[in-house]
């Protein structure tokens, strides 16, 4: 079977990459593990790896019709949509954000659904498609009311995607990821880049900037625990999803204060005392429009699982990105 | 000012026509009520009044930009946006739904932001965006699960409109409508159909089919009632909506064997003999997703109000339809 994942060249399509070619194998459209013969990794630069013969590597703008139907057909049995624009550069460039959060959502589930052999399609989605009055427990049941572009462009695809699955175009799902931290890499567009950041820059010598107070909550996943949801998502039966493709994943529910004394707690003071605090408006209205708690009962009968702490986020991220050890500066 | 209705042709579209010319003014960009000095009413077939010198009809197709872009300019403060593809025939025709329903939706909210002048905007929605396990009483904060595709097209819409309006590119605000009943003339497309054809095709000496049970449970509003809440609606103060720009409207919740009763009670026995039963599964399944029930509180506080009881439904279709008598057979 064919595996194709949009925005391969991301941090999570790689990883995800990485795991499924480990894995060797996913469920197909019959519901049984095929061999994963080929991995199409699409985005709009070309992603660097992993350096295997399975991989291919495609460059493509994803809203266009024409790439999408090049690299779907009917052996592509299991579809990974992580190609975004994140939530501060949607709100940045609404055009932009609408493209491809909406549109090209639309557009791949439209491919397949001209295909028709009802591949299992994955959505990721997110946090940000809450906001307003929130409970202090955001349950299943819970209205959707995004306060920002990207939460309103997420949210109606995942409308899409559950109209298209009750419809048998596609075994549709998704996932809406807590917030991923702790990030490798740079700091990027994401109203959440800081959840990252706040961790990441200061574990490797530089300064970090934490543009919200101290008490924000944030509902927070590993990456380690990401990839295995997504992979366990996409092999969810659909038959288990009910009338509903949408599940919460499970995250850790933290204040920044709470981040930062588990980063002392693992790393030392001298590696905390490198967060300047620096209050952003802008971010902190987007990011504190988003729920930081939610009701996971589904997502564990499902069989999804996230973190046991943020300390152990911490230190997963240090095992898988840092070697295990905390530079000496 | 200048006032559109989309879908203007159409049963709500000319009474609320009619009820806003006899008002003469509506309130405007400045939330200052001002003489309607044109009223456009788009549909693909041409309206066939009011007889008005501020009427325009327009005939053309609301999916097309360059439509929309004759017919909204500055002076345009008000936008009724009724035009839909009904749930029976976006169920039996996606491209058609989602392109009535959702693209053209969006469309119009492009055309309002290009323009820049922040018109009023009310889109009506439905019952239908809400679906699955649903507690009894539906309140604001229940999540949306659409059953049928019609569902899922309007829910995308209100999405749209909600992050056009806290953007600022429209003033917008969307009206969840009920089942509207008892409506005039011949039966349509919609699954909801029979809950105005098994009391008007009685009382106007014609059979009826009705084809779900006695027990399934309706929630109603008259066409009186639904053109009150539109003008209403329009005219709230943006303020007020808070960070939500949807609103559920209020009902009356009734079952269809009560729907009956109340038809007997106020046409006599022959009349109400005229139905007869005949359960269709599409519409049963169609219909019974819709929840039968909501908390009106938000609107009641807003100042929209419904009917008071099924009987006044029935009564106020013989005043305004049957000028007041039950033709004799």
């Amino acid at each position: 079977m064919k595996v194709l994942i949009t925005g391969g060249a991301g941090f999570l399509g790689q990883r995800l990459a990485r795991e499924l070619l480990a894995r060797g194998e996913l469920k197909g459209t019959d519901g049984q593990r095929q061999p994963i013969t080929e991995l199409v990794l699409l985005d709009v630069v070309a992603a660097q790896g992993p350096n295997d013969e399975r991989v291919r590597v495609e460059v493509g703008d994803i809203a266009e019709r024409s790439v999408l139907e090049r690299l779907i057909d009917d052996k592509t049995a299991a579809i990974f949509h992580l190609a975004a624009i994140v939530s501060g550069q949607a709100e940045a460039d609404f055009e932009l954000g609408m493209r491809i959060n909406l549109d090209a959502s639309r557009l791949l589930l439209d491919v397949c659904r001209a295909r028709g052999h009802r591949p299992r399609v994955l959505f990721t989605s997110s946090v940000a498609v809450y906001g307003g009055d929130l409970p202090d427990v955001v349950l299943d049941e819970t209205a959707l009311n995004p306060q920002s572009s990207y939460g309103a462009q997420k949210a109606g695809a995942e409308l899409l995607l559950n109209d298209y699955a009750r419809r048998g175009f596609v075994d549709g799902r998704v996932l809406r990821l807590p917030t991923i931290s702790v990030r490798p890499g740079k700091p990027n567009a994401a109203a959440s880049s800081f959840a990252s950041g706040i961790i990441r820059e200061p574990l490797t010598g530089e300064p970090a900037v934490c543009p919200v107070s101290g008490s924000t909550r944030l509902w927070l996943l590993s990456p380690r625990k990401a990839i295995e949801c997504l992979i366990a998502g996409s092999e969810i039966d659909s038959a288990a999803l009910g009338k509903s493709r949408t599940v919460n994943l499970p995250g850790v529910s933290v204040t920044v204060d709470e981040m930062v004394a588990a980063l002392r707690e693992v790393a030392g003071e001298a590696v905390a005392a490198r967060i300047e605090w620096k209050a952003d408006e802008r971010v902190e209205k987007i990011v504190g429009s988003w729920p930081a708690r939610w009701d996971v009962s589904r997502a564990t009968q499902l069989g999804l699982h996230g973190d046991a702490s943020f300390k152990d986020i911490v230190r997963a991220f240090i095992d898988d990105e840092l070697g295990g050890k905390i530079p000496q500066h």
